[in-house]
Parts: structure tokens; sequence; C-alpha cells
């Protein structure tokens, strides 16, 4: 592709203008309403990934006028203390929105602990009824990273309708949502799912107009896998050794960048692609929750 | 494929061995809880076709030792009468299981009234709240037309992990559960998922080692788009207009059966493949509503 551009796809850039179009949002609805969109954060045990995310999504709360209640847990607690606490904040009307920061501890079921949470509550959108919304087209909340990836896309001014999405990965926080979503009518893409029993990965990959990579391993797709005018989102965030960085350790995506760069049309970095947005859309489905709460009260 | 038995996949075939295992699974119910497995069929308007599926619903229930209770509503009925009906038997603990026949009179809100049924009694799978739970491979009731192409292929030794599967449509009955349900884990397959905005849709079903049409557009699928070796599987069920026949109509899938079967490896007919199992499925979902209903009270 000499003479092209390789385009970088900023997540960073798209999640400041989502985070600026939220904040004006939520002013006006802090004025009709005199109620700022409420967030309670819920961080059960001490991994340190999962409290620097925490910590991101409570500062993005304060910079966009929303209120932050901040739970942490031990991890060794009862799989009920959580789920107490997750009943209390059902209840309480000032809380309009409910995250439960995960992983959570291996002793604990984790899909048990979401359906716990109200769906009209559950703003990372990871509840049966509000995936289930997301499958059959109807009201409920997107779960965040696949909202943010449309949107990376529709910023970018990408189609997706017609186009070959392969995305690589079933999880139900990433891959499956965002198969449901890009297949919506309006969106209109065909989608194509694999995952680790995948024959021929490969032909997958090459076939993609889009290609969504969310596997959780470090460097998988590599340059042979993608072809030259393909769109590659990278969801993963992984951590390698890297004995030149402070922390020791860096973060790399699913997508081998370096050599995958100079061959496909478009590309997310790690970090500043998918991350970013996987927390604006957080605070995009927050103000919602407080809104829709707010309507029906009224 | 000279010398090769083209195979015909005999739904009827599978439904039949299906229903006896219900039959015998519900009288070990039956005697353990002194409950009938109880099915309420509601019937809105007075299309014929609708008319007939009811009434071959509510016959295999009495052969099945199952109670099934009618209710029959007028086409021009206000919304909130049909509402009400589902309410009531929602509450009545005798009624393990509600099935309100699809398609509803143009001026109801088809999923209004489906998200009405509780969960918990919505055999046909249909609820939001089954498909999330379908999604993220949790228990639910996985939908009647799905569940059954599943058990096609698994009574004909038919291997689904790994294997090329294009679901040509995007229904939320058919097209987008029949993928979720492929790509479960276990079954992992590798989906594709066209329908009217695809682009090159011939590549997609040539590609399938398994191709499941389900657009609603009789013999849509034709001999040019088809491998030799791919299984094909028809849920297409059309009226076309035949004066050679008393009722002045045949039933015709979405595919073209006669030039189709003489190329593929294996096909459904229609009729006589997916159509008898969705009906066996249905009674599988209502035994498992009862036992589960039991199970939880005692």
């Amino acid at each position: 592709m000499l003479g092209d551009i390789i385009l970088i796809l900023s997540g960073k850039e798209v999640a400041l203008k989502v985070r600026e179009e939220v904040k004006k949002e939520c002013a006006k609805f802090v004025a009709l309403s005199s109620h700022k969109p409420t967030l309670a954060v819920v961080l059960v045990g001490d991994d340190p990934a999962s409290a620097t995310y925490v910590a991101s999504k409570t500062k993005v709360c304060e910079e966009l006028g929303f209120v932050h209640q901040d739970y942490k847990l031990e991890a060794n607690i009862e799989e009920d203390v959580l789920l107490n606490l997750i009943n209390q904040l059902n209840k309480d009307a000032n809380v309009d929105a409910i995250l439960v920061q995960l992983p959570l501890p291996s002793h604990m079921n984790e899909r048990k602990i979401i359906k716990q949470i109200r769906a009209e509550k559950d703003v990372d959108g990871l509840h049966v009824t509000n995936l289930g919304s997301l499958l059959s087209e109807e009201e409920g909340f997107v779960p965040c990273t696949p909202a943010g990836i449309l949107k990376i896309l529709e910023y970018y001014n990408i189609e997706t309708s017609g186009k070959n999405v392969t995305v690589v990965g079933r999880s139900n926080i990433v891959g499956k949502p965002t198969a449901a979503l890009l297949m919506q009518k309006g969106n209109d893409a065909t989608v194509t799912v694999c995952h680790s029993r995948t024959k021929n990965l490969k032909e997958a990959t090459l076939n993609a107009d889009i290609l969504i990579a969310a596997i959780g391993k470090a460097n998988f797709i590599t340059d042979d896998m993608v072809n030259e005018s393909c769109i590659v989102i990278d969801v993963g965030i992984n951590r390698v050794d890297d004995d030149s960085r402070k922390k020791g350790y860096r973060l790399v995506g699913d997508v081998d960048f370096e050599n995958v760069e100079k061959k496909c049309k478009a590309i997310t970095p790690v970090p500043g692609g998918v991350g970013p947005m996987t927390i604006a859309q957080l605070m995009v489905n927050t103000l919602l929750a407080a809104q829709r709460h707010y309507n029906k009260r009224s």
C-alpha cells in the first residue's frame, strides 16, 4: 500500500469527544432534575489492574459531574456479602447505576453476581436481560466495549453495512455482544465469530473487512492473518514483561501492532484505542440510567 | 458426488424419538409430582396457518400426557386484554408454561407481549431473559427451532465443533438464537450470520459446512450456492400456489430442494424436517418448565 496512509484509530480522541458530550448532557440533566447521575463502584479484592481501572472510572465520573460511591470489599468475603450490598444498591433510589469491577475472586460465581444487579442499573450491560435486549434489538444497556467499538467506527466514518466483520473471541463481555451489536438492523454487518475451536482461523481473518480481536493473548493476530484493506480493532490489554519500563511490564493488544499496522488500512493502538472508549461508554450508560430513572419517576 | 448417497435428514423421525422420550419422562414426572405438565396455548385471531400450528401443538400435548389450556381471542382485541390474560397465567400455579402463537395481529407489539410472560414459563424461549441466557450460556429455555436444529444434527452424528456454519437470516426467533446456540462452548461452531444486507452471500454459503436457511423466501437457496459436502438445514415454511393440490397451495422451504438435494451431502426436507422438531422441542421445554417449577416448590 505504498503511498497510502495507515490510519491510527485513536480511541483516546473519540473518547474525549464522547466525554465532552456526556459532560454537557449531564449538566442539562442536573439542571432539570436537581440530581447528579450516581454510579456505585464495587471493587472486591486488591488486584492492582482492577484497582487501576476503578480509579480511572471514578476519575472520569468526577470530570463529568457524576457522583460516585465507592465500595471496597476484601477478596475473601462470602458471596452473600456482595449479594447483600447489591440488593441494597438496587433499592437505593439515589443510585442510578451499579458497576461491579470484574474479574471477581475465583470463589465467586460472576454470572450470579451480575444477575443480582437490577437490569435498569446494570450499566456494564452484562445482565442477561440486557444481553437478551441486545440480541433482540430492544432497549437496554449495550455493553461498554462493543458500544465503544461501534463509536470508533462511526467517528472515522467506517461503514459496517454489508461488510464482513470477523470477531475473534466469544466472551460474554466482548466477543458475543459485539457480534450481536454489529449484526443489528442499522449496523447490518455480516458477522463471523471465531474462537479457540475454529479451524482455518486465518481464512476467516483474511476475509474480514473489519477484524475485531478479543482473545486475550498478546500479539496473537499477526500480519499474515490480515488483508491490506482491513480495519483492525484490537480489544486486548495484555501485560508483557519489559525490563526497560519502570513497572517491569508494558501493555500490548491481541494484535502484533508493529507488523500489522504496516499492512492494514487502519488500526486501533493499545493503549489509547478501545480501552478509553470502554470507560467513556460506561459514562454514556450511567447518564442514560439516570435519565431513564428520572423519566420513570416523573 | 456420483456413487454417494444423499442423506435426507428426517426431522419427522427425530421428532418421533424425542416425543417418545418426553412421554416416558413425563410419566415419571407425573408419578412423582401428581401433576401433569400444563401448557397454556394462546391464539389471537383466526389466521388459518396459526390455527393449524396450535392444533398440532395441542394434539402432541395430548399424545404425551400433558394438559393444555386453550385460549382463543378475537383478532381485534386491545393489547391490554392479552396482557391481562398473560398476567393471570403467570400467577396460576397450575400453569407451567405459556405459549402465545406468533405472529400476532399487527396492532400489537409482539416483543412487549412476549416480555410480559414470566421467563420461567416462556417455553418458546423468546423472552429477553431467555435470549440473554442463551447468549451468555446460562440456564434458561432455548428457543424451539434452534434447539430442534441442533437435535437433528446430533441424531445424525453431524459434528458442529470447528465447522463453518452459515446462518442466512437474522430473526429473533431463528437466525440469531441459532447462531448463539451453535457458537456456545460444546457446540463450538464458527458461525457466520448473513442477511438481506450481506454482500457476496454466495461466497458465505459456499463456505458453509452446515448451511441454515431461515430467510422466509421460497426456494431462495439455489444449487449454485451450496458446496457438495454441505449439510443443509431448511427452516423455511412457505406456501406457493399449486392448483394440483386440494388446498390450492403446497409448502416449500427456503431451499430449492429439488436441485440442491442432488448436490449437497445431506438436507432436511419441507415438510418433515425442522417443523416437527420445533413442536417436539416445545414439549421438551414444557416438561422442563414443569420439572423446574416442581423442584422450586419442593
